[in-house]
C-alpha cells in the first residue's frame, strides 16, 4: 500500500473547525487505500505567542529553553489532530520527536535531521491507524529537545517521506508556487511543476512558499513534492528533477522579490586579499546571512566592496566592519529590492541578463548592483521600482 | 550539600512577573548554599484552556493524546522559568518527564509514578545547575506521555525528593493548612503541623491544598512537606509524621466540607449479600468514587442502603443502579453538604462523636448520614447548614 506524507501548516490548523477539516482530508485519503501520515505544524500564531512569552522573562532567552518551549505547538496540534480523527471514528495516534526518535545535530533553532527512526510510525500504520507526527521539532545527541528553523516542518515531512519511502505533500495557504507573487503581480501564473534548483533559487530569494532545506532534502532523495491548498481540490505544484521536465520552452521559470536586505558598501579597503578574506570571515563567523557580493576594480590598491545582509543584522554587522574601516567609509543603503529570475533554461539560453536589462532600461528602472548564478540573475533595486519591475520583466518572460 | 525540591502551582507561575519572583526565590535558596530542583505547574489556566481546546475539536477526547496535549503546559512554563534564571545570570535546566525518565504505569490522566531516573538531574545539579522539572507528567512503558491527575505536579515534587533524599516544599496561592478553610471561618487557625493521617483526610473531603498521592508518598518515604505561600516569608505548615507531635493536646485537627456530592439511596433492595457487592462491584468497575455507605437493618429481608458519590458521575451510576432496582425506588438528595472532623487524637479521645452531635443538636443542625474513621467523623448536612456547622464546631473544638 502506497504511503502519503501530508504536510499542513500553521494557517491549516489554526482553529478546531480547520483541524476537523484536515481531519476530513486525511481520512479520504485513508479511505482511498493510502497509510497515511500527517506532520503538523503549531496552530496559527503560536509559535509567535511562544516566542512573545520568552522574551517577556528574558530579553536574551536561552536557546536551548527556547526550543524545548516552542517545541510543544506542534504537539498541542498533533494531539489535537489525532483525537478529532478518533472522534471521527478513525483510529490515530500523535507522536513527538522523542516518541519517534527524530534525531537532530547542529545549533538550537535551526538544527538539521540526522535520522528517523520509524519502526514506531510503520508498527501504527500496520495497525491501520492514521500517524500524526509533530513537525519542527528533534532531539539532539544530549537528549535536548531541538526545532529545525521557522519552516522547518516541511523538512520534518519530506524526512519522513524519504524514510517511509513515500509520497510527500505539503498544504498550506497558498495553491501552489507561481512564477512571480502573485499578490504583487495579478497575472502571474501557477506553475504545474518546477526544478528544486529553481525552488531552492526563489525560496531564498523571498518565494516564502517552502523551507528551503525540505527542497534539498527531497532533491537528494528524488522525491517529488506536491505542494498545494489545505483541504481543497484545486490543482497545485510538483516540485521535481528536471529530467521529468521539457526545459527548452521557456528560460525563466520564476521571478522575485525581497526588501528585507540592506546594501553595504565598504569604501577604500586595501585589495589585499589577507583584508578582505579576514572581513568575510569575521562576518561569516557570526553567521551573518552576506549576499550579492561584488566589488570594484582597485585604484591605487584600493576597492569599494558592497554586499547585502539581512536588514535585522546591520548592528551586529557593523560592530564587525568597524575593526576593518572608519565609520565614514562604510555606506549603508536601506532603499534596495532584491529583483531575481530564476530559470533552468537559462543554463542554455543566451542573453537572458542582456533582455532584462533592456526591459530595466525601458522602463527607467536603474540597477544599483547585480550578480548572477548559472540560473539565476539578481538585481537590486529602488524600492519604488518594484512593482514596475515585477510588471514588465512577468510580461517580456511570459511568467 | 542539601538538595530541596521547591514545587511552585500554576497560580505561583501565572505570569511573567511572577514566573521572575519564583526565580528570585529560588536564586536565594541556591546562594543560601542548597542544590535546587523545582517542581513547576502549566502557567494559570493553561490546563483548562488545553482541555476546552480539546473539548472544542471531540466531544470526548482520546485519553492518550488529552495527556500529550496537556503536558505541554508544564514545558512551557518548565522552560520559562529556566529562561528567567539564565537571565539573571544563574545557569539552570530545565527538563521534561521523557527526558528525565519518570516512569509511569496505570491508566492515562490519573498515572502513577513508578520510578525516576536521578542520574541527569545528578549531574545537572554537580555541574551547579538549578534543575527546572516540569511537573505533572510521566511516560508509560510503551513510551505515551501521561499525566498524574490534577494536582499532580505535587506527587512529582514528593517522588524527586524521595529519589533525591532532599527536602520537599509546597509553594501555593495559601499560605499553609488550616483547621478549617478560612474562606468559610475566618477564624480558622493555621496549623504548624499536621499528621500525613489527617492531611490525607482532609485533603480527600475537600481541602484541596495537596495532590492526596504526595502525602501518601511523602508517609511512605517520611518525607515532611512544607507547604506554604510562594515568594513570601510567612510561615507555612509542616505535613509530616505523628511521632514528631504533641497527639494529647487536642483531639481534632482539623474541619472540611464539600459540596460537590450527592447522596443516593437505593430502597427495598434485598438483603442478599451477593446482591449488595454485585451493586458495589458495578459501580467500582466504572470507577466512581463512592462514599459513606450506610445500610439500614433488613425489614422482610429488604433494606435500604444510602451512599454518596461526586455530583458529575450521577448519570453514569443511574445507569448502573437501574440494573439493581426500578427508578421509583431510587432516591437522589442533591442538597448534602459532606461535612468532616478530622484528628489523629480521636484514636485516644473518646466522646468526640458524641460532642459533635451536641453541637449540632444545640444549633439545630440535622445530620442525613454519618460515618466515621479512626480519625475523622463525616456527617451528611443540608447545604442551608453548612456555615452554621463549621462556625459552632470550630469554635468547640478550638480549630
Amino acid at each position: 500500500m502506497k504511503t502519503v506524507v501530508q504536510k499542513y501548516g500553521g494557517s491549516s490548523v489554526a482553529t478546531a473547525e480547520k483541524i476537523q477539516r484536515v481531519a476530513d482530508t486525511l481520512i479520504k485519503k485513508k479511505n482511498e487505500g493510502n497509510n497515511v501520515v500527517a506532520v503538523v505544524s503549531a496552530m496559527g500564531d503560536t509559535t509567535d505567542d511562544l516566542i512573545n512569552l520568552a522574551m517577556s522573562v528574558s530579553k536574551n532567552p536561552d536557546k536551548r529553553e527556547m526550543d524545548a518551549l516552542i517545541s510543544t505547538g506542534e504537539i498541542i496540534s498533533a494531539s489535537l489532530l489525532a483525537m478529532a480523527l478518533k472522534s471521527k471514528g478513525y483510529d490515530a495516534i500523535s507522536y513527538t520527536a522523542y516518541q519517534i526518535g527524530i534525531k537532530t545535530s547542529g545549533i538550537y533553532g535551526k538544527s538539521l535531521i540526522d535520522d528517523i527512526d520509524v519502526k514506531k510510525i510503520r508498527n501504527s500504520i500496520n495497525e491501520g491507524k492514521i500517524v500524526i507526527v509533530a513537525g519542527f521539532q528533534g532531539v539532539n545527541e544530549i537528549g535536548d529537545i531541538t526545532t529545525l528553523g521557522r519552516g522547518g516542518s516541511d523538512t520534518s515531512a519530506v524526512a519522513l517521506a524519504v524514510k517511509l519511502k513515500g509520497e510527500c505533500e505539503i498544504y498550506t495557504d497558498v495553491d501552489g508556487i507561481y512564477s512571480c507573487d502573485p499578490r504583487k503581480f495579478k497575472e502571474a501564473k501557477k506553475l504545474d511543476f518546477i526544478d528544486y534548483e529553481e525552488m531552492l533559487e526563489l525560496a531564498s530569494l523571498g518565494a516564502q512558499v517552502m523551507h528551503s532545506r525540505s527542497v534539498e532534502l527531497a532533491q537528494k532523495y528524488d522525491i517529488p513534492i506536491y505542494v498545494g491548498l489545505s483541504c481543497s481540490d484545486i490543482k497545485g505544484t510538483v516540485i521535481k528533477g528536471v529530467k521529468d521536465m521539457n526545459l527548452e520552452s521557456k528560460p525563466v521559470t520564476g521571478l522575485a522579490t525581497s526588501d528585507e536586505d540592506v546594501s553595504v558598501t565598504v569604501q577604500n579597503l586595501s585589495s589585499n586579499i589577507n583584508i578582505l578574506s579576514d572581513l568575510f570571515e569575521a562576518i561569516a563567523n557570526r553567521k551573518i546571512n552576506i549576499d550579492m557580493i561584488s566589488q570594484t576594480a582597485p585604484v591605487d590598491n584600493l576597492v569599494n566592496v558592497s554586499f547585502t545582509i539581512p536588514k535585522n543584522e546591520i548592528n551586529e554587522c557593523m560592530a564587525i566592519l568597524t575593526d576593518f574601516s572608519s565609520k565614514e567609509n562604510i555606506l549603508i543603503d536601506e532603499d534596495i529590492t532584491k529583483f531575481s529570475l530564476v530559470g533552468l533554461g537559462m543554463k542554455n539560453t543566451t542573453g537572458v541578463a542582456a533582455r532584462l536589462f533592456k526591459v530595466f532600461s525601458d522602463a527607467n528602472i536603474e540597477v544599483k548592483m547585480i550578480t548572477t548564478s548559472e540560473i539565476r540573475i539578481t538585481c537590486a533595486i529602488k524600492q519604488e521600482y518594484k512593482i514596475k519591475a515585477i510588471e514588465t520583466a512577468a510580461k517580456h518572460f511570459n511568467l
